[in-house]
């Protein structure tokens, strides 16, 4: 069994890293740290776990996450990185589903997150943990930078257009919708049910933290410079993410259909929907599942690539139990097999 | 490997057997019929089963069922009466999520569901599923009529009030309040999004058709007359029942809490919560579970009993699976272990 | 046109206020105060203003309260005493949309409040907003303390059968819904979308601010002593109130229709439904209206009422414009005949 | 007073014309017409207008219509185009809120539509009622056809940019979202509660009816040829419609936040928002107003303009009245001057 701690368990990645981690086969829970909770039995804040998950938050202790194979940090950024060293020196995997091992430029980092970087080595060493690009050296790395959940869905839906070469890579769009619970369980005006319900809208417009992680991850599937704008928007429902991509084909791409089909046959958390369908973000509600579909409207030069996610699995908690099972040599699947929840 | 068969899996309690039969660690799908989908891949009409559940729907046949060992009906009233009689005669056992075989009455029946009930002798022999009652009878049973949505939440509320004799039967309140799901797929304005978001009322408040069957239920636990009050209502959310009920004490109960924690201390699918807890719906939802919470606000004469459930899993298709479970003498949580999607 | 002022518009009972003052044919809105946001144009803080009202917040000013008509206070409880004494010594009238001014009895406030009161004397003088009750009496008040949210709908639902003397006081129950607006425009985690939505609970079992307040009202209506358990509960949606009365009946009631019909003939803002409807929220989404719908389910000894309003208005803001009508010798309908926006 | 007469009126557009025209100053409902529900009070289907709104539904008659000023359409496309001529002939000014009398070039119509227009010349006199562009033009209209909701958003927010002729019109790209009411109150198994909520999908993304009627009017904005990719997308609420649009800069634009600013400087319902503003939906709902806010990310040469309505006002019922107002003679804003439901 591995023995796994989780660093800030208190917000919607820490309570999802806990459904799936009480239910994994190959995973023994041994601590949940929260500085301000300690004390609190997990399953009084989140009864969903009673009698699932008998931990209580406890203080954030270097001995008691030694003691783990692998330790995950659900936290705010900055956390991360003044931990993970001691950590990875007394031998433990480290996966961050934080920001501070995404970025591998210094300056970038820097300028995004505003604060200096305190173990550049160690982001060196990180490994970004998107497994259909970096499957390899995941299952080799100390250290996992596991991918924000914008970049995750765009990603997966651009990769088979830019490695192919078929659209031009700089002028990439990207339109991006997010279930709520992407803000955190964080007590903000902007977040109340009587606010973000009942309505839509788009917000960081001019900038967002996850477009310089997202053009640094399709900057690694073209030879050519990307620019990319990226729009996101916050949707009233509480899971799901929705983008929708849109490329200009500079030649004729045969059947993109495909190409998408091909470019992930062997995924096992990829699904690549038959031609004509739009994927629906509640086909992967609480499943660790990418479904994607591809368009070329009336056949002109434009390619619109549709690809859903839960924000909270692939998105974030999923996606870092599967580099989890890469780093410690279980099956990929491993934990992973729930169905969405439909309705 | 239990062979199962489904018939009528196009609704909300079909796709919700499928999704968790299909994670069943002892049941092998084997059929699953709809006359007016015969051909379609399942998966095509629910894409979250996509790569998980491989069958189309069938045009129901007699030859194909009767290898079952276990058939579901998720169909409308009328249906599982035409056809148990012939699968019972072939060995197979049947557990119907109608209304079929829940209530043992047939005046009571053909009253409340305007039809003559077609094999009152097979209705003689039913089960009524409800384990926390029933246990030892569905074990045994050939036939189990599977309790409707409501009525499993009022029961397990007022069970252990009745069964102590503690509060007066002749004047029971429930106030009963269901997600939309609940109304089936079924293609009526009144389901529409845009008429059920957003509102809420109550409905069928001078009869519902559960409850006759609340009252046989609670009839059960009780020597004296039963009098309910029932009032549902509808909720602007998918999945989920809250019930509050009320009755008013006939002497001093002693602890309230106490009766009901050692009333379900061995129940693997009712949660009584703390004193002063309100449980909600989401903590169950996709979970085969039941919570209670069980007050008397100001020390005064009137109890309140709170009971949420997944009106589609302990509500509909996790107790289905359950009887089955004790049917086929597999452990009764057989692939019931899913831990609720909360938030 | 009457000059008038808020003090504390920043939370949803302010914007609703602005938002029907901006329409009213009689007002001028002199000022808007909040102390945390003074400078800021409030259309910044509700874009829905952008337009329509130019004013900014201002920091809370006795001289320019003072050359108000009316000021209203949509303030948490506390502060309105603090100010209603200088202001009415100055001859405004204040309408407090808080706590402050609607219990009579001071160690009821107090007990419930948790602090003294400040200024007994006026809380004396101040009389219960509620006109369907006190129409006469709000005509002549310089300072009504406007009803809270459940207590208008409860109090509306009970009174025609606590004037007949129809039912058994001492054992009253009101289940009651309210959508999250009513939980204020605070940073709130349990006001989260991700929270609040697709989910349902009771909240305030053991004792609800509002439970005095409405057990006062209802003593008015009777001799006898008042017995009533109140249950809130939380629906995933913004606005709306339903309430579901049960009250046991002690004698033939004769026609309830007929009595609930002539009990609000003339009530411009009750609204007796058709016998056997059932009122939804929305019909009163964004107006001043309380439906209300009786039943005698099964023809027994339990009377059931529906009453439904919305809590920003019928419930706050509509209601103390109302009020305000009264006092300023409008017609009461004055500025409140928007329709409700459904769907 | 204008009289007026509704054909059709049993859906959300009849339903918002019946709210908004009840209110309007200048009006006198005349005749709502349903041959399905004829003889129906129109407050019976929808309780919101009880005590506003007392016409019942009748036959559609041409006698009872054309003793109205103004008949609007509130139906599916071909019925308009069917009664129009008679009405026409008999002096009523008609409005069709459907697509009749949108597109001017015949065999669009056809292709898109399905069946062949039956008054080519009607159709050829018939002005497109959008009042920013063709508001001369609509003041002397005999006939209107009343823009589409996602072409109303799309347009006015496309508009400033194409008349500067400051992008490549050929590479147009319009991300739409909308409220499930824009899909009507028709009883479809797509648009239940339990379908639409908590999701979020695209939808015809290889045609939808509304691209060729929003490449016919960004035609009339340019010399040169469109060229348009329209992705529409179903969002889990109500009201409101929010568009995406993404142009590729063709030369130095200048200060774009002036250039929106001065083209909708004098319109009463288009509200450009500050820069750096995002549109929310609610801000606009129950409201005739579009609000609009413009970007340049990273000062890159792409812009990105968001824009939004509530679908049922400035998408259809609002605007239809708006254009109402100008071909009578009335304040374009008579009527229209509801401020919007927030929270």
């Amino acid at each position: 069994m591995i023995k796994v701690g989780i660093v800030g368990g208190t917000g919607y990645t820490g309570v999802e890293l806990l459904r799936l981690l009480a239910q994994h086969p190959n995973v023994q829970l041994q601590a949940i740290t929260s500085r301000s909770e300690a004390g609190m039995p997990v399953a009084q804040m989140f009864p969903s776990l009673r009698g699932r998950v008998d931990l209580a938050f406890s203080e954030p202790s270097l001995d008691v996450l030694s003691a783990c194979d692998v330790v995950f940090f659900a936290t705010p950024h900055g956390v991360a990185m003044k931990q993970a060293p001691e950590l990875l020196a007394n031998g433990v995997k480290v996966i961050d589903l934080g920001a501070d091992f995404r970025l591998t430029d210094l300056p970038t980092f820097e300028k995004w997150y505003g604060m200096p970087h305190s173990c550049p080595d160690i982001l060196a060493e990180a490994v970004y943990g998107l497994p259909e690009v970096n499957r390899d050296a995941i299952r080799k790395a100390r250290i996992v930078g596991n991918p924000g959940c914008y970049p995750t869905a765009v990603q997966l839906g651009f990769l088979p257009l830019l490695r192919a070469g078929l659209i031009d890579p700089a002028h990439l769009i990207a339109d991006a919708k997010s279930g709520v619970s992407g803000a955190g369980r964080k007590a903000e005006v902007s977040s109340l049910f009587a606010e973000a319900g009942e309505s839509f809208k788009a917000y960081g417009v001019n900038g967002h933290r996850h477009l310089p992680e997202i053009s640094q991850g399709l900057t690694g599937m073209t030879t050519d410079k990307i620019g990319l704008t990226f729009v996101p928007h916050l949707l009233p429902m509480i899971r799901g993410i929705h983008t929708t991509l849109y490329g200009r084909l500079t030649r004729d791409p045969g059947s993109l259909q495909a190409l998408f089909e091909s470019t992930y046959a062997n995924e096992p958390f990829v699904d690549v929907m038959p031609a004509g369908s739009t994927p629906e973000t509640r086909s992967v509600k609480g499943a660790n599942t990418c479904r994607i579909a591809v368009y070329r409207p009336q056949g002109g030069d434009t390619v619109v690539v549709l690809s859903v996610i839960d924000n909270l699995v692939k998105g974030a908690a999923g996606q870092a139990i599967q580099n989890m099972n890469l780093m410690c040599g279980l099956p990929e699947t491993a934990g992973l097999t729930q169905i969405a929840l439909l309705p």
